[in-house]
């Protein structure tokens, strides 16, 4: 079993962000974030997550005009923000990325597959914002993950080919607590549960 | 920071089990599991992911029309199969689970908000299903995550009012590794991640 400090720090203790104290996030930690992260599964090991990590003045600029109000400041302070978005065409990879069955790509080809192909990028690459979380706090970062954004407008400025969609934001940094709200109530395994 | 072995279990070598011992799923094991997933962050605290655990097979058999032909068998023998789905009126939740907004229900409410409110379901459910994959590892369950069956069918026969929608299943116990798979190949840093 995993013991009770790993377990507060991923999940019980951990707490979303709204402030970062002044020290950098390096390379390497950002590298060993995304190598935790890619271990999680996917369908057909597809991995539809893509991510910008913005960390220079000049990124940051080119995200602020897609940046909610309540959002701004915090995210412009973050020492990064990760764009976390998924590949609409992530089964272009599938011939090397799941080996198991060569005609995996021909489930999402094509025309006729478009609704398939988005739902499936959706829904793994949300999965893997998840791991991507978690990861984040395992190797010692804290997250603030965001959807109050404009996608639309973040979408134009950093994938204007159209290929790759941004799916929600994460500031990453080391957590300033007294900027931490209160923790809010989760629901119970009876409101959200069942065993049949 | 946590230790190797901890990060082992969690994402590095784990694996997708493809069949299970026979040593059954003890309900505390089942709540452990939901009360580290549902510490994750969702937007606003929503937290629309819904869990039904079948293990009776009464509860299989009602699965069963659903499940695609390659995951039929295996489904079918596992110790528990998680439906994990959201709710499409986890708004409703919010002045309870978001009190320090008690305007977000009304970001969600209405014809207006639907698109709004599918999409934060479907991201939010799925992110949650990450934390519940990562989560059921941690208390030492082995996971089958699947998106191979038919959504319609299995809402028709577990969510007949239409308010929560089947995301995936994942099959849980107790691994096999006689019935694991190779490991794909995981996309590199430099295929999925950029730093600007």
């Amino acid at each position: 079993m995993i013991d009770d400090r790993a377990l507060d720090q991923l999940f019980r203790t951990a707490r979303t962000a709204n402030g970062f104290v002044d020290r950098p996030v390096a390379d390497e930690t950002l590298r060993a974030l995304y190598d935790l992260a890619r271990m999680g599964p996917t369908a057909a090991n597809a991995q539809p997550m893509r991510v910008l990590f913005l960390r220079s003045a000049q990124a940051k600029e080119r995200l602020r005009p897609a940046l909610s109000a309540g959002n701004l400041e915090k995210t412009m302070a973050a020492p990064v923000c990760a764009i976390v978005a998924f590949d609409t065409r992530f089964h272009e990879h599938l011939p090397v990325v799941f080996p198991h069955n060569p005609a995996a790509k021909s489930w999402f080809d094509g025309d006729a597959n478009a609704t398939a192909r988005m739902t499936s990028a959706f829904r793994n690459g949300s999965m893997q914002g998840g791991y991507f979380i978690l990861a984040a706090r395992a190797v010692g970062l804290d997250c603030g993950p965001m959807s109050g954004f404009d996608n639309a407008k973040l979408d134009a400025a950093f994938f204007p080919d159209g290929r790759f969609k941004s799916n929600f934001l994460c500031n990453l940094g080391y957590i300033d607590p007294s900027k931490t709200f209160a923790r809010s109530p989760r629901l119970s395994f009876e409101e959200a549960c069942q065993v049949l």
